[in-house]
């Protein structure tokens, strides 16, 4: 058997890929809608953010002990995009993507307390 | 909307995604088995067929046209570490790697010949 | 001895990561100056240029066989991005951008020929 | 101008690469000697910290306020990953990784602090 993946963690894996993903999507449709969702701030923090969920589930994965600094790190930064994403929430996307860093985050706080 | 994500394309991302955490989770575990499983030629696989993934996922999320060619080196190193895994097959994970690797190879070639 | 990183090899490994870091500083930048420096497809270029010549590198470290094929599509990705960075050529980052760019396409195109 | 990357965050830059590179080479040296060198915990530790120093460096060329927090994960990730291949330290290759691990982990100790 490999490190035992609890179902808990199984979920953080799933929320960080769908946080990645729904944050590496809004890139190029933030920058064709132009104005607020093309300022430098914004599109940084969609890249780091889905760089961070990206290196959290990969720690995971690799069932290496210091998943639990690196989820605590995501879930700040998620929460920081979430609502990077909610002041400009005026379309689906935006919308869509405060929802995934939110569900990422929860799952991560929880996996940086378990371990601690 | 963003850059017309196709079905064929968003079940391409799922399986590049399926497939790195396969071969990401199955590194500890081979390491763990050790002999065949451990060998340089085997981890290293896993590692770089899991990186080729994400990029391909990545290439596509950010609406590059270039993906049609991280896609089609994807299917290469998918088959050759399905490959791999099969010649280890005498367990649950390596056959669950190999048939991760198989999908994620079979959707990243047919993302290789539409855009061609 | 590790697997043997040839000079040729080690410059190509050099120029990847100078390429991914030029790439990726100049995100921000080409977000601050707006206009066509913002625009959809000349960011999305960057970050996959820096995901790809990532990678390439990656593959290099780890010693696998599929380098050459990394290298080959890093090699056209980083022409590519040099293209767009010298049409947008009136500052000196995009200038420093295109000749990072330049410089990793050939290293890679050389590797992508020694190990066809 | 881009965004301002000082002489420090620079050098921090320059050591997370350079950690990055010798960790992930030394990944198939370890598994070709074989024995506590190819021992899961090794390898894991060897892969997961040259994924922080990926990021740690992203963070900072993208401009991320994060990269304080990212810093100071990857500057525990790589004291421990030095510690780890000092105790494997009979070869040049574990004295080379332990020093690229500890040069970094001091660069992103200042790059933590100096931010908070």
């Amino acid at each position: 058997m490999p490190h035992q993946i609890s179902d808990r963690m199984q979920e953080c894996i799933d929320r960080c890929q769908s946080c990645q993903e729904t944050c590496l999507e809004s890139v190029p449709h933030c920058l064709e809608l132009g104005g607020k969702h093309a300022e430098r701030d914004h599109i940084s923090m969609l890249i780091a953010c889905a760089e961070i969920c990206d290196t959290s589930a990969r720690f995971m994965l690799l069932g290496s002990a210091y998943h639990a600094r690196t989820c605590e790190v995501c879930a700040e930064v998620c929460d920081a995009c979430a609502k990077d994403c909610e002041r400009l929430g005026d379309d689906d996307t935006m919308k869509h993507c405060a929802e995934a860093c939110r569900r990422c985050a929860e799952s991560c706080r929880q996996m940086a307390k378990t371990a601690a």
